[in-house]
């Protein structure tokens, strides 16, 4: 996949929130996940061994800077964190709370569904995305 | 969960191949996916960033490690990378191999199967699991 032919790099990819000058930070619209953030890495690179030492740190201290706001503002069950990219081989991290009467806990967000949940996922967060939003803008402020 | 409860506390959770003080690295056996390998944070805490900044570091540029044994030895056509934990919240990372010929490929490997592997999965790569273990033990060697 060549850069012209990407997503990644020639599309958002979720509501842009963060814009850094080696990485971004979008809200993936996801109705069963909703605190599902990403971190897309700027250059079109596939795999996280394609960084060197210094950005795979840089990188991975801002997934942790989610991590953190999700861990804090949401108390979720888990957070699940990957980098797969089978389908859109461009490097970005998935960072995904997970609350333990979510649609699909404890499976996987790909795996199978194993509930409704009753007014929709959104409604129980313990804040309004807007303000998890800012949250995480203030936490990856440069 | 206690570690008295964890399964990633009490067993060895895979073929043990590399011990190190404060991780240890194991192959996991699943038929579909070979090259399957797994670093498990001894400490029993359940999420990434409850690991301070050196051992976040630490443990990401051991997959980064592995990631690269399988990169330069198989040829795959992607490196998933996975910290999920919703079944045992005890930190660990997933390192798979992934082909464009594999039983789920582009699909993550917690979903949908895609294909029948004729021959099974194994006989496809490019060098046999115990050459490949040998080399990520040699990565990893203290």
């Amino acid at each position: 996949m060549s850069p012209a032919d990407c997503p990644l790099c020639t599309e958002t990819g979720g509501l842009g929130l963060v814009s850094h000058e080696r990485w971004r930070v979008v809200r993936v619209a996801d109705a069963n996940f909703p605190a599902f953030y990403r971190l897309i890495w700027r250059a079109h690179v596939a795999e996280f061994s394609d960084l060197d030492a210094a950005q795979r740190t840089e990188c991975m201290e801002a997934v942790t800077a989610i991590e953190r706001v999700l861990r804090e503002a949401l108390r979720p069950s888990k957070i699940n964190l990957a980098t797969l990219g089978n389908v859109v081989p461009h490097l970005h991290w998935h960072v995904v709370a997970r609350f333990d009467w979510d649609s699909h806990f404890p499976n996987p967000i790909w795996g199978e569904a194993r509930r409704e949940v009753a007014g929709g996922a959104e409604a129980r967060l313990a804040l309004p995305l807007a303000a998890l939003d800012q949250r995480v803008r203030a936490a990856l402020a440069v």
